[in-house]
């Protein structure tokens, strides 16, 4: 099987995701200023979620950059990935209408974790389909992001119900860590 | 004709068809645990139409893969396997929200049998283009798993009528049987 | 510019309009029977344009295949016919939901029609731009089953006034012409 | 990283963004000619944006056309560019169903102007990437066209609570600068 129609079609998912959640924005009936307000939390959710979205879309590109051969597996692990990102638009669109209330946050946050367990799967998935001498596993070295970003998701959850804006301040956190591209892969892989 | 644009049409419906599904979550009103307890059914429809989407389409894939040359027919035959799986998200949404009811239920099977007489068209077909020496022929046999999926989804549209969950499980088992992937066809593909 | 590029632009336009319509299927509230009466002529004229959008797509296909070179002209021709193919949801949904009243009725047909002419445009558009020796002209002929279909959808707005049935017949009886694959230009390309 | 991807991410965000639009046309209750009535502006606000995004999709193909490979900053570069565009589906539709009253049609040409910014950074990303011997900004020149529009978007703001129709004058205006092909790419890269 080869790579091209697995990235083609995760893609395509991903790409749908981001303009799914647009419909969150529900066109309002006024036509002022205070028809806007109302919005303004979904449209900051929309931006985390875009934000998270596009760098899963970039990681998971230079990720499968360096699979030549795809099995069933890892094709497997890539729809369970695929699965936990297709509940962003829903739970984008639930924290954002209730302005970031503590169960939506931190359900936010479960989507998340998983989504980031869902990665790390296929990551080790593609690992150990590569076998010895994978060129992932030299390139990522110990999955140090990836297990960073788990373990402070999952402690976003319990501070959701302290206050949802310190797990807002988690999830704002992990994308930044993450927006540092992966530098090692694009340089073992000449991107 | 060649076989990439027909791939890349049937994963863009896929994928749409996936995430259309999330769309049946209506973001709720409220923002307790209470407002989750009506989504549940519909996320575990959910997880099983996902699930099978899936296996449509790793082993579309795997089929695809033997059909050097795509003809009219063949194309016919996708979109007609692409028609009744555009009917999952109905399907889908209306088992959720009925608590799996018996008639959604049972239209429910009727849609997944028809999608398997589908999918068994468009593999005879594709045998029938291909000639005496077809490379799919030889590698799925007897169509045993595609056989024996319509009749088990045969059998599931009466039983909804006596009781949903004995069709639900059927759906289960189905699912479970295709989840070993086709290694026939992967063997003999190399794929 | 490469003429992959524009295809997979136009399949995903066209796959994503197959599943839109879907969304029409509103999710029933009842699990009845009765529940799904109202769906019925949804159901009829989903169909109607799934295959419709499914010869435009076979027909696009073959017709793009023997263009080697596109340039300006060409893509806005494309788009044009997109745009009007992307009003097939909402004249399918108003004709279906309102069992064919004569003014959904005729308005379908207008859609037909202007989609029958952007595609007749299309055609012209890349014969001119292959010059004297066009494959595609020398394939198509005299373009007699895009001006018999121009002409009968021309037809079938009027009619719809008299009686929405005859134009629906005509729909079915266009879609037919169409349903037989353009074999001059297969044979020709070894399509 | 292959141009490819981002082309085909890029494709399937248009394309969705196009039919999402679509969706705006709520289906009518009635069947007469007074059901139609209040989607007028809707669908001229459709036809607008429709143009403008396929402008978007034309001239991106070009410039993508001259980047051989691709980093990080352009993925986010375009990314942005993405960003923008998805909010042509809410902006549409609350310009159209208002029938362009002041507000909208000021926030329609502040996320044009917002895009057009985004496309000139994504234009200098590629072009700072390519190096002294950049072919794009060999063809661009002096981003006449890009800067013009950003001076006119920014100008119908102001003029929208003037007169809405001084503003939308503005994006028909920009939107013939661009329709005119870029000739200058075309020339220099043989299209």
């Amino acid at each position: 099987m080869t790579r091209n129609r697995l990235e083609a079609f995760s893609d395509g998912v991903v790409a749908i995701l981001i303009t799914i959640m647009v419909l969150e924005f529900k066109v309002p009936q006024g036509a002022d200023w205070e028809a806007l307000v109302p919005l303004v939390p979904v449209f900051m959710s929309y931006i985390l979620s875009f934000v998270i979205l596009g760098i899963y879309w970039n990681n998971h590109h230079h990720m499968l950059h360096t699979a030549e051969r795809i099995n069933g597996k890892i094709l497997w692990a890539n729809l369970h990935l695929l699965f936990w990102l297709s509940l962003f638009p829903f739970e984008t669109g639930w924290m954002g209408r209730t302005h970031a209330a503590p169960l939506p946050t931190a359900t936010y946050g479960a989507v998340m974790l998983m989504a980031a367990v869902a990665y790390l799967i296929l990551q080790q998935t593609i690992v150990s389909h590569q076998g010895p001498d994978s060129r992932l596993r030299e390139a990522i070295g110990g999955y140090l992001k990836g297990k960073t970003s788990i373990a402070l998701y999952g402690l976003s959850i319990p501070l959701a119900f302290i206050h949802p804006w310190l797990a807002i301040g988690i999830y704002i956190l992990v994308a930044l860590i993450w927006l540092v591209p992966d530098r090692r892969i694009e340089a073992k892989m000449g991107g």
